[in-house]
């Protein structure tokens, strides 16, 4: 199954069935809205085991759709954790995850805008698979790892390769959260629809031309790995959003480099998920 | 006037009115709880504007208390920014600010158990002033911004030297943030109270001992500068935290190095806000 977030017409947001050109709220199956804490209670088995919507349940999909997840505790990221990625950027690879964060801020969702600030003048794409966080997990094994996931979505890492390096103490977060820069969606598909996300392609596709494809087999830490280790250092909580690293093909790494400018269109592009699009406007 | 959380007989957590010994629920004072949203949005003037309590409105402090916000959306983080603690690391004077974050996972109240985590051998203490957003900020100058503050709490950030350097990509992210690594309270003084924050004395003591001691004079950025800053890459929002620097005196710096151990207990102590006290055990 796959859940979207949407705003509905009295200015709510409201978390529906997503099926592409179409979504039913679940508030429509339920008869009342659900909240996200009820949701991630009620978990991935209950969402199974909803009623199929009727035909006239359904609504036109909203160009808009609002990250599937609101206000997570936290968004981690992995960096250089594709291997030719890693390469790309002259970097070694890792011996273990490079972690970073980005606030909630830089949040937003399908269809949204990213605002390139006046500030950062090389802004560049990155198309990540986000893994979502179902269950609090401390201190769990790579085996057991898996459970603690709800399910997927696609994320887009906007950087500004000019604050995130090259400058004092080396920190990368300031270049990876300007507000906007953590596109997250359409949707969340569910574990159930999506059970090997080791081997899913991921695409991103900057104003329709295909600039990064790889496969998440070429992950340095798998998914299970990754979870694990951020598990041993912090709890994890239902909604924490994971980005797992980039392909190869970023902006900065092209000769000559590429970074986005006003009026580009990234769509980042998840074999299972689907395909998140924002477009770039100038702040 | 100076406000503190704490939970109540029920398992609630309330607000309350903070005088060292002493605390005053503001249900007590307003015959019904406020929230987190609505102290921001009644904001500093309301607060001290309230009655004071008579003495039977005055309940005993308890031994723990809750950090004063919960669940911020941003715990921002500045290194480097005194600058006898630059030197003691053998770091250069930084040029701008060094930012990094924590998770919420990583806040605890005074009286709560900072847990030394079995992966971390080299965990030292940082003593810091913590300024509270009190207003959505968004690209404020300096001169602007002292009036988005709602005020300042003691704030220690706990940091494991073996997890935040040394590490592949040189991100600080995971050795600041391990559960517990981020003690904030006892109580946040609002601006009234402290209306000149640029020269309080901040000192850390270590089982009794003045490890740590220095005041805000000797800030690199000034808090004023931080927020302009911070406020120029993403949105600051009520009830975000910025942890300002540390003094010198860490323990990494000392010869022999100094590391905390299960049963040291730590003190934050800065004048005009009070005493941050957390003891270590051990994960």
């Amino acid at each position: 199954m796959a859940i979207c977030r949407f705003t509905d017409e009295n200015g709510h947001s409201q978390f529906a069935i997503y099926d592409r050109e179409r979504i039913c709220p679940l508030s429509t199956l339920l008869g009342k809205p659900i909240d996200q804490t009820q949701l991630f209670s009620r978990g991935n088995k209950w969402l199974e085991s909803l009623p199929a919507p009727t035909e006239s349940q359904w609504l036109t999909t909203p160009s808009t759709l609002l990250p599937p997840i609101a206000d997570p505790d936290k968004i981690i990221c992995i960096g250089l954790n594709y291997r030719d990625h890693a390469l790309e950027t002259g970097s070694e690879i890792p011996t273990e995850p490079v972690v970073f964060s980005k606030f909630n801020t830089a949040l937003i969702g399908h269809g949204d805008a990213i605002r390139l600030p006046k500030i950062a003048t090389k802004v560049d794409y990155e198309a990540e698979l986000v893994v979502v966080i179902g269950k609090k997990a401390k201190q769990v094994s790579p085996n057991d790892a898996m459970q603690y996931v709800m399910g997927y979505s696609c994320g887009h890492d906007v950087s500004a390769r000019d604050w995130q390096k090259g400058r004092p103490g080396g920190q990368w977060l300031l270049g990876k959260t300007f507000d906007t820069f953590a596109p997250v969606g359409p949707c969340l598909v569910t574990t159930a629809e999506m059970p090997n996300p080791s081997r899913v392609r991921v695409r991103m596709h900057l104003n329709g031309e295909t600039v990064q494809e790889s496969t998440t087999e070429q992950l340095i830490f798998s998914i299970p790995e990754l979870i694990s280790h951020l598990s041993n250092i912090v709890t994890l909580k239902p909604g924490d959003l994971i980005f797992t690293g980039t392909p190869p093909g970023v902006g900065v790494a092209r000769k000559p480099p590429v970074f986005l400018k006003a009026g580009d269109t990234c769509s980042v592009e998840i074999e299972g998920i689907g395909t998140l699009t924002n477009s770039c406007v100038d702040d």
